[in-house]
This record gives C-alpha cells, structure tokens and sequence, in this order.
C-alpha cells in the first residue's frame, strides 16, 4: 500500500475504533442499570405466580393484559393501549386419562391433550397401537396395518443437535402433522412422544395442524418417560390396547387484545422499532420461558431506556403478543394494523426462546442492513454474544419484514429449553435471574444502537 | 503480493483447511458418542445420591473414592489406583445457631460455619455487631469501634461483573480473610454475607485463612436474605446483639486419596494428559457442580475416548483430586508424586467450574504452545466455544505448570453458579445433562487434539 492509504485506513480505523468506544461505554451503562436494577424477574414472578396460566382466550389472559399493560407504565412508556385481536379460543376441559391394558395388567400412562384437539368420543378411544418413528414409516405401514388402530409416534428429539431448536424442527412432524396425517390411514386415535430433549414424567404439550378434508382425531402427547416404556412394552406385547380419553373443545375466536407499550422518538417519531414477546401461554404451567420472559424483558427494555434517559430519538414500542401459541391471532392484528396506517417499522426484535443466557441473535435484513448490524458485533463480545447469523426473528414479528422492517430473533443458550417447554415444569424457579437480566443486556444494547443510528 | 507467495500461501491454507476439516469429523463423532451415550449425568447422580455430601476425611469422601474407581474402571481406564494424599479433616458437629434480639424482637438467622474455622465458647457468641461493606472501612474504624464485637462483613457480589468468578474473586475477602483481619482489631466473632449472586434463604460455606499469629475467631456465615434483613435492622437498632454457636473442629490430617484411571499411550507413553475434578465436597449438599460435574466429565472422556478407539498416542489420565475445598492435600500429593518420578506432563485439563454450558477456556502456557491450541479454537465454534484466552487452569492442576504442563480451565457459562456454589442447593436436579455433555463435548476435542498432536 502507498503512504496515502495507508493513512486513510489508519484514520478510519481510528475514528471507527473511536465510536466503537462511545458506544462501548453506552452499552456499559446500559448494562450497569438492567444487571443492578432490572425489574424483570419480579415481573415474571407476578406473571407466573399472581396470573399463572394464560391461555388465549381465558380469564388468566385477560388478567395477563391487565397486568402487563400496569407493568408498562410503571415502566415509562409514554403511551399504553390494548390493540384488539381475534384469537383461538381452546379449552382443555376435564384432564386427560390414558392407561394401558394386557393380560391382568394396567398401567396409567401420563398424557396431555395436543393443542387445538378435539375430545375423544365419550368413552375414550381404546385399540392397538401402531408404533413409528417416522412419517415415513408411516406411510410405508399404510392403510392396512393402520386403520381402526392409534399411532404412536415415537420420535425422540435428536441429542446430537448441538442448537436444540434443530431439533425441535426436524422430530417435530409427530405434534405438527401428526393427527392430521394418521387420520389419512383411518387411525381412529394419536399418541405422541412429547417433543421433549430430556426423559421425565412431564407431557409437552404444543399445536397441532389438522387437514380439514380429513376427520379430525383426538390425540394425546405423553411423558417421554412413558413413551420409552410404551415403546418396550409393544416388543413383548404387540396386541396390547391402549385407552385414553381426551375432554377438550374448540370454541369460535374471540376478541383479546395484544399489549402496547410506547415510547413516541423525539426525532424520528415516525421511524418504529418493536421489541416483544407472546402473553399468551399454554394451560399446563406458567409459561416462565415460554414466553413470559419475553414479556418482561420488553418491559425491561423500556424501563432501562427511562431510567437512563436514552433510546428515545425513534419510537420504541414493546409488544406482549396474544395468541402465538395456538393462533397467532395478535401478530396478525399488529401486522394488520401497522400496514392500515402505513406505518414505517424499521425493525423489529423478538424473544420467545427463554429466559436463558445470551448467545446469539439471528438476522432477518436487507444486505446493508444486515452488514450494518453486523458491524456492531464486537460490542456485544463482552455481553456474551459471538454471534449474528442470517435467519428470521420469529412469528409474531416475522410478517413486519414485508413492511420494510429488518427482523432480529433473540437466541439465547437453548440446552435447557425442551426439558421444560410446553410443561407444567415451564415454572418461576426453572428462570436464572442473571442469565434473563444478561439477556435483556443483549436486547436492549441492539435495540439502543438501532434507536441511536437508525438503518439507513 | 507476487505469485510464488499467493501459491504457497492458497496450498498452505488448502493443506490447513483439510487437516481441519479431518480434525472436525473426528471430533463430531467425539460430540455424537458423548451425546448419544453419555454415563456421566448417570455417574453423577450415583455421586449425588448414593454417596452424597463428601468433605475429605469423612466417610463420605470414602465411599467416593470407592465408587468412582469402579466408575473409572468401567469407562475403560487401563489401570485404576489410589494415590495416597495427606488431607484436611475438619467436622462441622452439630448444626448452628443464631439469632438477632432487641427489645422483645427475637429472630433467628440462617447461619453456617465458614469452612476450617473454630468453634464458638460453649454457649456461643454475644455481642453488638458493627457492619462494614469492605476491609478498607474495616480498617478505617479501628479497634476501638470493633473490640469485643462482632464484625459484620455485608459484601455483595457485583452484579455488573458479566463473569461471576470476577465478582467472587473481588468481593470475597470477608470470607477468605475476614476472620483474621476482625481479630487484628479485638472483635469476637464474625458474620459473612454468602458469597452469592441470588438473595435466597441459603448460607453459602467455604474455607477461610487465619492469620497463625492471631486469635483465632470463630465464624459463620449467613444467608443473603438475613443479610439484607440484618443490614436493615441494624440501622433501626444499632445496639442491638447477635448471639450464634458453632461447634465445629479442626482434627490432625488425615490419609486419604486421589483416584487415578489411567490409559497407557501407544506411541508416547511417556507425555502425560491429565484431566480432572476434584471428589470431595463441602458438607452441606451433594456437591452437583461443585465438583462432582469435574469428575464425571473426566471419566465420561475416558469412556468415549475407549468406545471410539482414539486418544491413544499418549497416556492420559483422569483424575479424581481430594482435599480442593480446604487443604489442596490432593494436589499436592498429584504434583509431589510427578516430580518424584520425573513424569513428562505435557497437558493439564480442570474442570471445577460447574457443568453448565460451555462458554470458553483460560489456557496457560507459553507462547508457542498457546499458539498451538489458540490455532484449534475454529474446531470449537459449533460446540459454543469462541473463546481461548491466558489465564490460569485451577488449583489442581495449577502446580503441573513448574514442571512443563500446559494447562486449561474449562469455563462454562457462569450466571447460575455462585447461587448455589458451597451451599445445599447444590444437589443433582441442579444439573442440565445437556448442558454437562455438551461441556464434556468441548473438553474431550480438546484432550483429543492435544492426545493427537502433542503440544510441540
């Protein structure tokens, strides 16, 4: 290189490591308020404890919104209403009873129904069970050996995937498509292993996907521990009948609201970043990681932004989300609304893979978008997050993208997160007051950089 | 740059890129054996709940060396022995007492003695207690304002520290030091907030230094949650006393053990690897991650280097160490008995910082060997390892460093440890056995490339 450019390179790099340093200290600050003063995890503790369960369309969800939207203004959104949203309305009814029979032996089998059923006939369903471990075999087994019996699917979540929510994805087709696809064989019933990283005595629950030209069947998941003995207990005794009784129903929508916590930017007002996660949760358990933390870290967010006095050049809004679980009725109405009033969403960060220590965030973006964000990665080293990879942010947020907003998914260690997720073990005391506090460090120090500096 | 230098510069990144890429398949089928089959969540709970809590010199500590030799035994080890070690044998004897009054206002306190410490007079210790927030401030106030009452260290750990271990090491000088320092100045007896980052009903234990010149003062310490109370009663009633008892006592050393599982190297028997934990455990909980995780991750590494066939160029060694928690006997007796013998160590691994996910490793060596292993770091990026920096390996293994080791502290994520580090929350159910596999996972490539290529 000749003298000039390398001057040139030496004064960029220089000014550059020099705003890399301002910003370094911001972050610092930022870190400083949310790690001493946070208020998350007593949030969450009130979400968990005082309101419990929140499914859409239930009393806990209704008291959820109220409660929320209390948290935001104590927190200093300037502006807080409830956006209206039709969402799912499932109810679980009475608990699930399922056992197994041969010879004189019975044998209760712990079972919850899958999300968005429908309920056994009264008696339960009761025949042999076909075991497969793949949809595949499913269709290799076909109508012959399937009709008139359940499907077990026996699919265990593979442990090799280092990021648990691979495989999440690949061993899911059970839950997913599950019922829908045995129905096709003329099952008369489904039992799924719960989607599940760890064996215990804890069903998962989670949606299914019914195909509407094909009967609907009810369909159960049960405890992997369960699944395990189900599984050894067919070798020796193939013809064994299993019954189980189901109880759930699906009411029409109803109307629920999204919650809404603003803070208008004193510069760009019109410019809106979002940062959320889903109220919403399922009717096992307390719904702590899933998505409670989301919530609060949102609230977080806006409470550290207040209190440092920072954040504010453009819009911030968090959103508690209604109805990801089973519907996703709120996204639809955020999106709706945001494109009816032709809003301009910049960017949008969401966080609905717990409440665990940060790692990584993924990127949904326009090529200078996303090479502007990441630039900014060396901040976060010292948060603990190496990494921005290319990907999406997440279902409430995911159509925000057609309307121009770059996408960011939180993601932070997921080891933990399937023992837990969609079970009554998803409680208060499963949730690290540090590692949920770190990563709304993570969370905020992106969302203020995007405030600060916009995208363009 | 001329062509000659671009040619053998691209053979020389091709040439390095295929021996990484080899490299990386050896060592995702290292990572798929560990987290396929994996006995050390299995072991772990054996030495949780059959064995227990283990402090050198109990009966505990006994039957741990018995049973981990068998474990050693059965993942594979070539040769399995006792190393004879001179240990710590400190008793707790019955539990402790303490309790705040003033006025009619009695209430009791969540106390325990602080490791190798003395016992109070019979019928315990009574006094006004004077609070200080570092030694400095005790320092300031001087005999006259500490003679004949009992000092109060109330030092939080610093939530702003993103690596808990930073905050132990800053804010843990009332435990490691504050027995000697108060008697410096005529106090009587001594109460250490935990050393913790939660606020929970838990006292944290652990060893304390006297100064020999000194009085020795007996001292407890107390949960956080009776800290924060006790902090705040003190400023409505500053007279008010503190009564507490312990009966604890210091015996002569006693003989114990280091277990050894050895695995002869086929082509350099002579360069020694050790990897290692430490087996004993302080008294009042099972010692899960402290240190009970170091241990089976050593045996797990000999299991999967066995079941795979690899690792076998040189002898590596794993290493069940006695005594860390208050004495080091065991380390001593490891690097006594390797200068005796002229053992080449040429690699040190510890494990004694929880068996959470695994985040990076502080590596002490010289230059050219650092480099070595910093040059491996790329192979470590899909198991959530970023990051090889200087630091030290651990106590353990520390010493091995004069006699030509290179050593390496395996650092998993640290938010969760110090809630329940030296305290009885640390228990088996406390342990994610994807968390401890994929930590595994990390240490075994490491033990790996190093059994591979040697370090010169």
């Amino acid at each position: 290189m000749n003298k000039i450019i390398i001057l040139a390179a030496f004064l960029f790099s220089s000014l550059f490591a020099f705003s890399q340093s301002e910003d370094s200290v911001q972050i610092r600050k930022i870190a400083n308020e949310i790690l001493k003063n946070s208020t998350a995890y007593s949030n969450l503790r009130v979400l968990c404890k005082d309101v419990g369960p929140r499914l859409s369309g239930s009393a806990g969800a209704q008291k959820a919104i109220e409660v929320t939207a209390k948290m935001l203004k104590d927190a200093g959104a300037d502006t807080v209403y409830l956006q209206p949203a039709m969402v799912t309305h499932w109810e679980r009814g009475k608990p699930e009873k399922a056992f197994a029979q041969f010879g004189y032996t019975k044998r209760d089998l712990k079972v919850t129904a899958i999300g968005n059923t429908v309920a056994t006939p009264t008696g339960g369903v009761s025949a042999q069970v076909v075991e497969v471990k793949s949809m595949e075999a499913l269709a290799a087994l076909g109508k012959k050996n399937i009709a008139g019996k359940i499907v077990f699917y026996n699919i265990e979540m593979d442990p090799t995937f280092i990021r648990t929510f691979q495989a999440y994805g690949t061993n899911g087709a059970g839950r997913r498509s599950g019922p829908a696809e045995a129905s096709r064989y003329g099952a008369i019933g489904v039992i799924v292993r719960s989607l599940a990283s760890n064996v215990d005595d804890h069903p998962h629950t989670g949606a299914t996907l019914y195909n509407d030209s094909l009967p609907k069947l009810s369909a159960v998941a049960v405890s992997t521990a369960d699944a395990e003995w189900l599984s050894k207990a067919l070798k020796s005794q193939p013809t064994m009948k299993v019954t189980y009784t189901t109880n759930c129903k699906m009411f029409p929508d109803v109307l629920s609201y999204n919650v809404i916590g603003e803070k208008r930017g004193t510069v760009y007002p019109g410019e809106i970043i979002t940062v959320g996660g889903h109220l919403d949760s399922w009717d096992l358990a307390e719904g702590a990681h899933d998505d409670g933390t989301g919530c609060v870290q949102s609230i977080e967010v806006i409470r550290a932004f207040t209190a440092l006095g920072i954040g504010t050049k453009r819009t911030i809004r968090a959103v508690m989300f209604m109805n990801e679980e089973n519907g996703g009725g709120g996204a639809r109405a955020y999106y709706d609304s945001a494109k009816a009033k032709k809003e301009n969403h910049i960017f949008a960060m969401e966080s609905d893979a717990g409440g665990f220590t940060p790692r990584s965030f993924s990127i949904g973006a326009k090529a200078p978008e996303y090479e502007k964000i990441l630039s900014w990665l060396p901040l976060f080293y010292d948060y603990g997050v190496y990494e921005m990879h290319k990907g999406g942010g997440g279902s409430d947020i995911g159509p925000l993208f057609s309307l121009g907003a770059a996408l960011a998914g939180v993601e932070p260690d997921s080891q933990r997160y399937f023992d837990l997720h969609h079970a009554e073990t998803d409680v208060f005391e499963a949730v690290s007051k540090r590692e949920l506090d770190l990563s709304t460090v993570n969370m905020a120090a992106l969302l203020w950089l995007v405030c600060e500096y916009g995208l363009k």
